[in-house]
């Protein structure tokens, strides 16, 4: 709170991994659409009126590149999503150049090891992903470090939007960085996503982790965060169903009505739902989804259930269903069932452009470590806390009160 | 906050207007079932952690009585929520005693004017309808002193959960103290809610209005409460697809995602459901369930609809659908929908019991007029504020911190 | 049965009536593109395998033009549902000439003198609403003279599709061709609809009438029809929520499952939905829409329900919500709700052709008057029968294997 | 169709196997509730105007025994579905000596190898589930024999309404009735449902398999039925979700609307229910259920789900959520969802009765083997067929006008 005033025209990279994927084609045109004018920042919580005070870097002043393992072209992404109904032609055709220049900033990725099958592999991000540890911390450092020369950025935020990663049970030398520098150098750290993260925080860069890979979780990347003095948060973006539990769970809290069953069916049909399929990276979602509601409702016994099915028809837009039934006064016996029916991509882009945001003013402040002041932007927010999604909310807006111009 | 410790003993009459109807049906049984051990306080806001140390009355020392226009019996209106399947018949039996000695203590109420075609009216209740309103007033003052006498009450707390009366525009005589003593001086005021709140305010009786009539809303009476130095409340129970809105809408403000339009349809079936079907009972609901929507959004563009529909098979349980339909990030399209099924009357009743208790220690707190901490109750707070519930409820909460015992 | 067989390569006219709205625009754009091998026969019961042997016209040798009230370009109309995300814009560029050539067949329309307040409204259209009906008829007949003589057509079938008309009583003149004449000469036929009813029959091309508009349905028209040996039928697309109604209801017949309720709450937000936002012009499709389900369940002491909303941000997506509240054995009270979201124009354009090719294989096969084999398609099918969508269509079949080359 | 008229004052036996389940419990209160009056014949298809001439035995001359393998109390199963909203206590009260009878009646039944951890097992079942599989079938029939004689009854209808058996693959010794009798011989026969049905067919009883058990399913018991000229059907009632399906799914095929995927999710919390959340016996249901929907849009490629949950806290009211995803003409994405909520049992117990007519009539008749014509109230008709409901409810109509007197 003592910190400096932030420089108001500092320049500010913001890196995508997993940056050919739906949303990072979102970020991409949108951002240059909102340059452009063609675009209102419907969907942005930093543009609106409690975050007006706050010294946020601008919008013109962001430069967005980032690493991927695939190859498929920026077009390509661009035309299946005017096809889905998300993008329009006439934006597409508007900032063709300035999405040219995104993509001319894109890098081969590392690849994870347990993700096979990838359809259009970049040879270089499996080169990558055969590197030791240490080799493939050097080379994204490298990238980032030639993205804020070329671009001359003050800070650069590095996002992880990648698919879901194959789900890993906690590895003993994830505790401490001690112990994961070791892995490090005997080359023996995974996932992917816990890489990114260290070489990001290593070298000074916020991370936030959009997924619920592993990313920053782990106490020893927690710890390196610290040591560095890096601002850094997530996990997994909270867009659709679970946005709408963390709203209405509190509600049956407050009245004492009693929750007896919330079944959850969730049905997408992107990238994300392919990946999903898998039961392997399906657990890694589904403990997160239902791990807020359980909290919530503050009742072990409870019955809940998550579920999400592949269906390719629906392609990026996440269908879902719950429904609730719950007991009254005088045992009487209602429901609650609502259908939510979203673009997963559009949702998730403009809160990707708030986080960097987010984590670049904390960078400027000099704050490190979990922004817990982003909760309500996460399913599984690092550092813990309630999930009620108003509560979160509301410690984001007096944050924005402490730090306001 | 320096009021003296209110009496923990102290014995708390609950009067009901509307006394033979569905809420005080289940708020009778319930009370009575609640005491024997037999029903659970589910539904009851007063008897969750946040309110814990707050000194309010026990529910062992709640006598209830109340005024009807009907001689419908008791035993009639419980039958009827066993068929209907909110009441059981386990219950019914195990309380007849105390719910016989419930029914002798109805008094017969005061006919509204506008109040036609009215089944198994009470003569008594014509008679007392064709009264100056000098003598209505008196007559209940009566009943209400009678009431407190015989059963040695410390306080009597007056609900108004009577079917809502046909809407009226705002009469210039409703505008002060002054111009209303005038007006019940010449026998002109009506409706017969506001009748009911001068007799229960002037005699000192806290009164709580559950309902979208008249009651204390005028200037008039809450003058009156002031000038009496007693608390009352209103109007409308929040109990449905309203407080689920007021839940919602809020997370559509934070995330800035655009409401282009929401459509609320709702069905009902009981004396409430056929008394709206008549379009000049209905208005007065439709507009304080349609206001809170639009305070909430901000947004005077926005497309919104409130229906209510007669559905006589439904009965007691009101069954809602509502369609939101939002844009996001680059124009996308999406919906929320859902369907709400619940028992009015059982979701009413504890929130009934809940309100006395409070108005009682209001009471005994030495508290008067506006009781604004009570705003997540009501559809259309007197006193105004916020409708965002998670916002309202947070006050009652700190309300209850202020003053814990 | 005995009649000969039709030429398989005569030529077909589609003359649409309501030319520049959007299921005439799907009509235009679709053929073109169903051509072109762009768009598929989705949608199209005459493209399914009961209907292979039938010798209907082939798409290739359909020629569309038609009248029009209003000046708004097609290009206009196409721009609007490409935005609306019905059509795309690929297949407007690509059969941009095609396009262009039906809009040059397009002639100005008779402005049905209760249609105020038309924006964009032709002059022509104006001036030929003022004139003498019989003089509304012969520019209508030499339109289709010209329109015929310069596509070389064998046939010319006229549908209606324009936007609902105000509802009117019937009136005297209607019930037979004999005063209808007279009232013609006497100057004071209406509605518009009529007009063109008239026109066509009169002139011996077969006459749809796609909306709830009167058109042919009063016994004077359908003198008229037997008279000069054409076929017709009407009235009212069933393309959404009553042609799923007519689905479910006759099942709660075959279970004697007693339907206690039926609520239908409609909502759309294009033309049609502005013109049904008119109480005077929402009653005639609110009629067709209620009568169906109440013929259906056989049951006057049902309770039936049908709203329609104007919701403008739906545009051309109709949503509709259906609530059926039912009773099995022993009492037990159950639901079934279903909500239906469809583009209301892709679903009426492929009905519309398959129409017209019906109506032109009626015409070559000699048979006239009520076309009762296609009530599968209307809400309130001239001639009557049942409405249960199955039996409707188990006719249709029949009708095809009678007729099957 | 040349068959001696059958008796009209014929004594019907109606065997229960699952005697003491819920859909038992509201078949024997239901019938003697319809014998007094108390009930209506809602849900009886037997009991509407197509049926009225068909020379069904009279609902008065039904006589009802049952086996089942647990010992559980009627009064508790009735007192459970008292509680859960299906059963009134006043038809529980008022038929209390007729229920007495019923259960005076109940045998201890054949306990299936694979059901472990049954709750209240009785031990005799326990005993007989160890014998011999001759040593089973003749102990069934004995017990079917004393039925008869004591009930001086014409016939006896065994209906299978037990809890799902675990699925079994199907073995080669149910491929012949004499590859069968060989297996019987040597005690290798299974499961319990296919021995029931032996018996009930090798000793000349209509046999109703109401579930997706086994049952008479196999070739070997389809021949034995044809063998001992004994009408059987089966398997699994059509009563909820599927029921619609098999409603709604033809029309998307007449209209050529190509469904894209269709998702549905069943909620149950009955034993039924309980049973079905254990792998091994949901997947007998999940086949049937998947199938009908497969067969009726023909189409290989159509994505489908069927889940199954369980739900404990909605007892015996299975709720089910379908999302159809379908496109229309032009691409245009369209949707219906729909939500079915009802009470299994209630559903089911009208169908028992009316599948016991039938399959007495059929007996009177002298007809053998698959009763074809009972194919709409089976998820799996034997015999095959579509699964169209309405096609086959257009053929028991026929049926029922081929014989009527």
């Amino acid at each position: 709170m003592t910190s400096a005033r932030p420089n108001p025209a500092r320049r500010v990279g913001l890196w995508l991994v997993g940056a050919r994927g739906s949303i990072s084609t979102c970020v991409s045109y949108g951002l240059a659409g909102l340059r452009a004018g063609l675009v209102e920042p419907v969907g942005m919580v930093t543009q609106t009126p409690p975050f007006a005070a706050l010294p946020l870097a601008s919008l013109d002043q962001l430069v967005v590149g980032g690493h991927d393992i695939c190859t498929r072209g920026l077009t390509e992404s661009a035309g299946e999503l005017v096809r889905h109904r998300i993008l329009t032609s006439e934006l597409v055709t508007a900032v063709s150049a300035e999405a040219a220049a995104y993509e001319a900033r894109i890098r081969p990725g590392v690849l994870d090891p347990d993700d096979v099958g990838v359809a259009d592999l970049h040879p270089e991000a499996a080169r990558r992903g055969s590197l030791a540890p240490r080799d493939q911390i050097a080379a994204i450092q490298s990238d980032l470090a030639q993205f804020a020369a070329e671009n001359q950025l003050d800070t650069v935020v590095v996002v992880n939007v990648a698919s879901t990663e194959a789900h890993r049970d906690p590895r003993p030398y994830w505790r401490s960085l001690a112990t994961l520098d070791a892995a490090l150098d005997e080359r023996a750290a995974q996932p992917a996503s816990l890489i990114y993260a260290y070489a990001a925080l290593d070298a000074g860069h916020p991370f936030v982790n959009f997924t619920p890979s592993v990313g920053a979780t782990p106490p020893a990347l927690r710890e390196l965060a610290r040591a560095r003095a890096v601002p850094h948060c997530g996990n997994d973006g909270k867009t659709g169903e679970t946005l709408v539990k963390t709203v209405l769970a509190p509600l049956f809290v407050a009245r004492r009505l009693r929750v007896l069953s919330w079944q959850g069916y969730n049905m997408l049909g992107n990238r994300d739902g392919e990946c999903l399929s898998d039961p392997l990276h399906r657990d890694a979602k589904l403990r997160s989804k239902d791990e807020a509601l359980r909290q919530l409702l503050g009742d072990p016994s409870v019955h809940t259930k998550v579920g999400i099915d592949f269906v390719p028809s629906l392609r990026d837009w996440k269908t879902a269903w719950d429904f609730i039934h719950f007991e009254g006064f005088l045992g009487a016996q209602m429901s609650l069932q609502f259908t939510w029916a979203g673009s997963d991509s559009a949702l998730a882009a403009p809160l990707v452009i708030d986080l960097a945001l987010f984590a670049e003013l904390a960078r400027a402040l000099g704050q490190a470590g979990e922004m817990t002041h982003t909760a309500s932007f996460f399913k599984a927010p690092i550092g813990g806390g309630t999930h009620d999604f108003h509560v979160q909310f509301q410690r984001l807006v007096e944050y924005a009160e402490r730090h306001a111009r």
